[in-house]
């Protein structure tokens, strides 16, 4: 795509057209300066079959207000908008709406309370809260599901790998495998969920991150093209990068070439005052091959190099690889731990696309128009209730129990406050059957969820600094249960309603099916 | 992202950092403008489970092409590797290799052949050979790969869920379920592949074709908030757009509410002289309602409106309603084929995100370095003979056989012609005890894959209109076998060798084994 068409494609129609067919008809009803109110929340954590998440880490806001900022309808936009037809050659957007949306199509009227990044999340709690003018809130729909949805899935899939990994480092290398230019979104992801760095430059160079990355198997290859064969190329690489020597080992065979090369090229290294970082391994039997390479690394005096592990990584290979090492170490005489300390696990297709489940079902419902006397709520009828909105003008708030962990969301209606309730009464948000009620005592904290990050066209908030990010993911998971935060069968968090909105919610429902 | 930052992010520096370690090493081994080439292939068809694919669809060069116009080393750029350092604080880049990247840094030294967008490709075959200057080629190997294996993975999917639809309409509709920008990249290849418009309006605009799309549930949500209900907002829709009515009738209740509410308003316009578009099933057992909707609107005079599905639909959902609907139409007295003649099809999230497989495993291999006195061959050595890439500077052919269909691709030396060759041998890349022999009278036509679309630097090719690509990705389909076009189980289509690019094969093998 050529880099105006690019401008074009990426502004503000970078939307559904039925965002934009919609906010005309509310137009010419008079209905798009209405004020309205849209909850973006996805409705079930990413399921990657036993290994279900059980929590989401929450990402992508950042960018999302960057293109808020600049995404307008300019002369090229309301021309293509005036050439679009309908089934019988008539035009589809009248002038006085294409004016409006020349003079007023931008979101300098909308007002967005979020969820921070970085933040612990779970299903059906409102993420984003957008208020404001019907028709601009409408058109947001596509751009912000778009932007939200992607990171937040991979910021919760970088946060398994990490937890996987135990806290070794971790590195994103996904980008030939994602989609385009998304992987850029995707790079800021993995870092804000649990990755330590990224491979891609650009986005590294962008968010103030070291991008890393070594050599590939065609540096082997070429040398080996030119006669010179795998010794030379470790030596090269040696030669230019002295002091970050980390050489890929399995171009030809790991343990009988690649190895034995690279021991000899950091004794050379040695030799010079030079101090090796590692080897990386990208096929066969990784766990087998850490295990007896960390034993002729420590053999050959080099126990502290680094191991760094490629190769259709994700959380349950990674899982596995620890376990078969705490069988296998031993068995070769080394400590299972000081081996599984030194690994580096760099990550490509699994995370950049979230294998197993590529997308998050974020959604963005109408749950509110504001009418003169106040806030009336608008419900989704379904056959199935889990998928029936909660309705309202509402808000979140996340309780903590008397250890200090996290142990339910609660969404209330906006004029109530769980400090004030005692006992606190959280109901199910589908079974009336269900609720839970917590004494005074077993609560140490109520915290609300949502803080206003946008407000008439302005940025209302300090963004925080891409570690200010990863330090509260850090925290956030901290507070969960350990039940929660496993990779396999974890538990179910609590997303409970206040019984007013629980009330609320039940009585639209039974005024619909009476009307 | 700031739009200052997004072009630095989406530059040059939209590659992984190896490539530029590697480019730096290149430099100071004075190898940096050695020509050599890389072949870029994939390796298996997309996996979604018993449903293999069977052919891939070759996509995405257009826009690589764009990018590698305006790639190159600016200040920016030259600046931020200038601050890479490594781990003792020195410098990873020397001033004279930015000097060079500063200045020469560009694609204008290399030469592309590439196979056209829209055609059929298969596992193993150069799909892009890149031949010239090592440390350019290199450079290039990421966004390569970033921006022909995802518009590849799209368009092969597009393809299979357009055969499921048997021709019918299809919409892309997943632009808030893919990877950020990506779903741009996404839209245009799932064009190519077999969609027939996609929701995405900036994109449908840069490519030149209608978005499509009507009205979400929170249109009649609005409505019901109002206290005006389900026909009011299908009668402002209708007011709004009277040629062009298509009503989403699952919001309250499909066949009890939805149906009879949009039949009204269909009638109204009937009565003005307008022409219903038709409705859209969004939930619920599609098959069943599509049968009970076509009865219905028959009884009430529409025969001919459309009835557009969506909802997690992919090519196995559509065979599934498809057969249902085989069962269930005669039942309800219609004709199963009018039901299904009068669908549409609507996909999301399987489309954009290819879910089930979410990434093509292409990959970017050094197979030859020039010399002096002519090419060498590169090999990647693996203790998995499938996984050895095919060395040589080389080129591919297609092989059609005595019902024009397409019988294999072979894969020959660059100076080999397999129409010289009478009877032609294709050698299995693998196993040496197989191979197959073709008489000339069973060879209807053999076609050279490779185009030269960029060549030193300049676009050397005419770029097909996105119908063109269309066009040839519908000729070649047909020149398939059925039993490879499939989607359950498909035959496996023939990639060999020819002799003699075999037995250069076998040679660096059998010499790379006793060195």
């Amino acid at each position: 795509m050529k880099l105006t068409d690019k401008s074009f494609a990426e502004g503000i129609l970078f939307t559904d057209m039925y965002q934009l067919t919609m906010a005309h008809l509310y137009f010419r009803m008079g209905l798009h300066e209405k004020t309205a109110q849209f909850d973006h929340f996805f409705r079930s954590y990413p399921d990657y079959g036993p290994h279900k998440a059980g929590y989401c880490i929450n990402a992508g806001l950042e960018w999302l207000i960057d293109w808020m900022q600049e995404a307008h309808f300019g002369d090229r936009e309301i021309e293509f908008l005036r050439q679009q037809t309908g089934s019988t050659g008539q035009r589809l957007f009248g002038d006085d709406f294409l004016a409006w949306l020349r003079q007023h199509g931008n979101f300098g009227g909308l007002t967005l309370r979020a969820v921070p990044e970085g933040r612990v999340v779970h299903p059906n709690v409102p993420l984003t809260a957008v208020q404001g003018p019907l028709a601009m809130a409408q058109i947001l729909e596509t751009p912000l599901l778009n932007m939200l949805n992607y990171p937040t899935l991979i910021a919760t899939r970088a946060a398994r790998i990490s937890h996987a990994g135990r806290g070794q480092l971790m590195m994103e290398f996904g980008m030939r495998r994602g989609q385009e230019r998304g992987v850029n979104a995707g790079a800021r992801a993995a870092l804000i969920g649990g990755a330590d760095f990224t491979s891609n430059t650009g986005i590294s160079g962008v968010l103030g991150y070291d991008p890393k990355g070594t050599h590939a198997h065609s540096l082997v290859q070429l040398f080996m093209a030119l006669g010179e064969g795998e010794l030379a190329a470790f030596r090269a690489y040696a030669d230019v990068y002295p002091d970050d020597c980390l050489l890929l080992v399995d171009t030809i065979n790991t343990l009988e070439s690649g190895l034995p090369n690279a021991i000899i090229v950091f004794d050379e290294l040695k030799r010079k005052g030079h101090k090796p970082i590692g080897i990386r391994l990208d096929s066969g039997d990784l766990a087998y091959l850490a295990v007896q390479s960390a034993k002729i690394l420590n053999a050959a005096g080099y126990p502290e190099v680094s191991i760094v592990l490629s190769n259709q990584l994700d959380e349950l290979a990674i899982l596995q690889i620890l376990a078969q090492i705490r069988d296998e170490a031993p068995r070769s005489g080394l400590d299972a731990d000081h081996v599984s300390k030194r690994l580096v696990y760099g990550v490509g297709t699994s995370l950049i696309t979230s294998a197993g489940d590529a997308a998050l079902d974020g959604v963005y419902k109408l749950v509110a128009v504001q009418e003169p006397d106040g806030w009336v709520p608008a419900i989704k009828i379904s056959e199935n209730p889990a998928k029936m909105p909660n309705p309202g003008h509402k808000t979140v708030w996340r309780v903590y129990d008397e250890r200090g962990l996290a142990t339910a969301d609660l969404l209330t209606l906006d004029d109530e406050n769980p400090a004030e309730m005692n006992p606190l009464v959280l109901q199910h948000p589908v079974d009336s059957r269900i609720s839970r009620t917590l004494a005074g005592t077993a609560v140490s904290h109520i915290e609300p969820l949502l803080t206003t990050v946008w407000q008439e066209g302005k940025l209302a908030y300090e963004l925080p600094t891409l570690e200010q990010i990863r330090q509260r993911r850090r925290a956030d998971i901290e507070r969960l249960d350990s039940g929660v935060r496993r990779l396999i069968m974890p538990h179910i968090y609590h997303v409970s309603l206040s019984p007013k909105l629980w009330r609320l919610k039940q009585s639209l429902i039974e005024n619909f099916r009476k009307s």
